[in-house]
């Protein structure tokens, strides 16, 4: 499998320039003047940003958290624009059309591709913002773009639309459906940030019966409560287990959602698992964790974890144009692009300023 | 979304000529010179044929029963070959590269595409040898040529593997996954020429208790036989239905496959399939059939159609190299190319030859 | 197989009657006086009826449409009651246990009983008001009690709880389980009478995109509006399958549900149904079908038969008392067990009395 | 839910008495004289046993590691034998029958038994040998005999047909079909003891291309091999991991099935499991492990737990009937029943005598 994109023979130089988010080290993003990206291969597409967000892994990214992410990177892997110049094997878009970028970039050929699993893809995968420029920026180089970018209508809603990008594919891919969420279940939710609520409105999507939201934070909760969460447990006294476990009479959940990315949250969801049950991790690791397999062996468990693949995207792109996915009701704050570091401060401070997702347009 | 191939600025006119065989209607094939096939858009290859076979469905054209087929074009849809160029979009493959041609084209961009579904794609499924020339030639133009062709090892058994094309994908997704074969099952097969005997083969992959094949020929099911089924149902006296009932204690069978695609082939099928049983539908019909829902609609039964996908090719690929699939047993006649005439003879007559899938060799 | 109940050594003969509504031969049902129901074997219990409801088999019986049925049967197979006496045997029930009585007796133990059909249960299925006294009296004996009630809260609302005996598990399993209506779906419902009602309330539970009501009933289109049909098409004229492939831009529906047993439904529900999608027969069919298999052959289509199995009652009990269940909706009228002959006149002449579900109650 | 059995008024005692294996604490096992079983519920049957074998999980109960186990309880959850006595609910077995004992009680009315989970039955799962009386006798009792035995034929291959009352289903479905084996895949067993020998027989019916056999016995392996293990690999020397991901060009394996139960043989699962694939556990953990999920959260990997179900024990019969399964290769030494201490010693020294299975007849 030949994965090197192919190189035109002159990459055309712009002129223009254009701003963009720059990644200069830990703690040193900066909205600065920038090259504006090119064609480099005939399967590309540059797209001109009208809105992005921000995610939880942008801010680990400044953190210094994520080595594969070079200084002097653009950040940004969510968004939604207009497409501005296609390579000449670029067949689906073409100049003008209004387009979702998907964080995970599918070459569409490869092995893992043809498996539908496109965040595993040999030349794409997640690289949008991570190990080639990304979308906080006013143009963006998308490779593979016939598979990488999904049409939308001129008229959708953009900070609706935009929550598709990453963190609704993400709930429902790594949550909902590796999970098997079904109608008339108990799924349980540890951890109702963002992604954990994305997790929630697309669980009411099968019709589960409880949906418990599990948190340290009682702002969140409430939050999810709006969303549709039956049951709000605070966790911070370390007591999640046996309060679920008396909840469902000793029985467990049918699904638990770890949407955090710890120890003491996967914890929480290896001790309410019920017989049968699905335990579906959507949170980043740092470290391993304890497995209890002394208990878990013989309780027909079954643990899924998953990047997303984004394989759901025009399904989801339906359920919002029908009316069935709610996605601006993540958005709390709006800015404009060039207001960005502003809008770090916000989601990075999500706490303080009652943040979920902030939307910035160009 | 956008099907049309992008064309070449000015498509390289070779000087090279080749032999190929065309149709120039009903009756009329012929080997003659051509010209040779060049690049017409970025993600085209062109391949050396080195193996091709013939199938059913041509020799349903020469009989004038496929309309979308026009006069001159070259026939055939299954081959082996070298690849001799390759479009600037083409990443997967390259010169001196040994492949499967596939009898489906696929874009892997469109919607069906997307879905696994390559039979429906938007610019592709069956064309080759249909809508545009084939493979039973010296060169073969392919269009989407990294979703349409496999990479196979140079040392590859080619008159195996060319029955990879078409015949053990089309046996395989259409009868045996689509009718979900499960070990300890109760298989019927109706119908033991070369695609029901593919289905056969493949069948196998999953152990079933049984398998029942069903033919009006002596000889083919004498054939069947060495393939593995288990108990052979000669159905000219139009006693299949109470004979297999009767085999399986008035139950009927899990799983009856049709691979012949007429009214008295489907009756059997819909005749003997037990409550919570497949039918899957192999056959191409060409009229339609009276279906028994006055018998059926509290049978739990499911009927499936469908044009093979192809999607299970790189698994087959995978199998024929593990030795678990035997596939030049499929092979009663090999000829060389320019012998093609007398090839279509031998399959056309099948019977009196004893023919099952004939091979042609560059 | 032994399926043969066991017999008690003497069958306690109660000096207590009761009333019961007693088929006479078509035309010709009486609620009279009757001798009570008294254990058979050690599965059986016995059950006061609380609250029963009308089928449109019932229907069909009184017609004489149903050659099982012999005369001095008393009718009915839904119902809500109270366990007045158990067998032996019996474990799960004791004598006052609220329950909900199947239409589906199972055994628990033959071979289809274990693979989950219970529709086709060896020494059950659909027997009540069939070839045993039914629920349409004040007492009922239920053959095999532990696997063929349900128990059910004590304080349940009983006029909705009884559509769970037959109508909702018959829409929800032959319609959108084995029709596999997932988020984001197209789906039409073909025949909005009770069943397809219930087809409808319970696809919803998957947040399907679209739902086309097709009737050629204005008044029962209307109804479907209100239970959530997107789209509302009378097909008296016979331009149905047109107007939905004009209304899916000619791709068809991903699921067909035939919800009226007729040909001419079955037919638009082929006409429809788009390629890879699937055809979900619930209707009773009296005659044969004309499938056109020329057309489907290559559609990737999956059409399914079923007689509903039951196995999801407890999913729609939970369903129901988390409030994701409105089915007291498809109740319209309401009588007192006595005027049972005034709900069958109500219920015979739906259309006239705008009638859906009647509910009879002690 | 109500799961105590019925008691029958006065238990028939019988004046008969017989032989048994009795544990009297740990390393305490006695061939003795014992009180014949009689029924205690109407869903009883009583066994006459003809076949038994050892399991592992008897040898961890004589070490005193199953603290359910208190002294006095007869051993042993596996056996064929005659029924000899029903009680009056027992409706599919009748005096003379030959049947399998499931090591899984099963009373087929609970909710997990109506979801196929009979390992989690409420008055059942592994009780036999555990909790109550077990099968190392001359006679046993049988609780939800109609739900817990299956019919064997008359003349079935004993010491063959008692491989299916445990470690045939728990290697097919807690490893091979928990862990999704498909035509085509590369199949790692950790641990090629009997129940990976199991696991390995099994994987074979969906005819994977590869099977590795991970051991640190050169012995077993080389019969692992005899059992269609296409590699074979000794981790004694702690490169298993790294010699497989050799193997699979860095790839890892589709399937990875934990045949063992110990932290270091569950390293191996998780250093070899490829991206989308699975990881099944099939051995009894004493301890936690530690899982890597920084390495494992976005690798689209799936793990499961099981304890066995016995749900395909009907398929297996039926496999073991057409040849399919060669249950009696996994029989290595054969004893009387009253050797049974001889037996145990063999068994319980397994590498020493070369044993796999050991069989007793009465």
């Amino acid at each position: 499998m030949t994965t090197t994109a192919q190189l035109l023979a002159s990459p055309r130089e712009t002129s223009d320039g254009m701003h963009a988010l720059v990644y200069h080290g830990p703690g040193k993003p900066s909205w600065e003047s920038h090259r504006r990206p090119v064609l480099k291969s005939v399967h590309d597409a540059v797209v001109r940003i009208t809105t992005v967000t921000i995610c939880g892994t942008d801010l680990h990214i400044l953190k210094g958290d994520v080595p594969t992410v070079s200084e002097g990177r653009i950040l940004g892997h969510e968004g939604i624009g207009i497409v501005e110049e296609v390579g000449a094997a670029v067949s689906v878009f073409r100049k003008g059309d209004k387009v979702l970028i998907s964080c995970i970039t599918s070459c569409g050929r490869c092995d893992f591709c043809r498996k539908q699993m496109f965040s595993h893809c040999r030349d794409g995968g997640w690289i949008l913002g991570n190990t080639i420029d990304g979308t906080q920026a006013e143009f963006v180089r998308i490779p593979h773009a016939d598979t990488s970018l999904y049409p939308l209508s001129p008229d959708v809603r953009e900070e609706a639309a935009v929550m598709l990008s990453d963190i609704l594919p993400t709930g429902f891919e790594c949550g909902v459906i590796s999970g098997c969420v079904k109608p008339g279940d108990t799924v349980a939710i540890v951890g109702v940030g963002p992604v954990g609520l994305a997790a929630l409105m697309t669980a009411r999507f099968y019709s589960p019966a409880e949906i418990f939201a599990i948190d340290v934070d009682d702002n969140r909760l409430k939050v999810a409560k709006t969303f549709g969460a039956t049951t709000l447990i605070n966790s911070s006294d370390g007591s999640a287990v046996p309060q679920i476990m008396a909840l469902t009479r000793g029985e467990g959940v049918d699904v638990a959602i770890e949407a955090v990315g710890l120890p003491a949250t996967f914890d929480i969801c290896q001790g309410i698992v019920g017989a049968g049950g699905h335990l579906a991790n959507i949170g980043v690791h740092g470290k391993p964790v304890v497995l209890h397999l002394e208990k878990l062996w013989d309780r027909n468990a079954t643990l899924t974890t998953r990047l997303v693949d984004t394989v759901t995207t025009p399904m989801l792109i339906k359920a919002l144009h029908s009316g069935n996915l709610q996605a601006s009701e993540l958005v709390t704050h709006r800015f404009k692009m060039h207001d960005i570091l502003q809008a770090y401060d916000t989601f990075g401070n999500a706490a303080r300023y009652g943040a979920l997702k902030v939307v910035l347009e160009a």
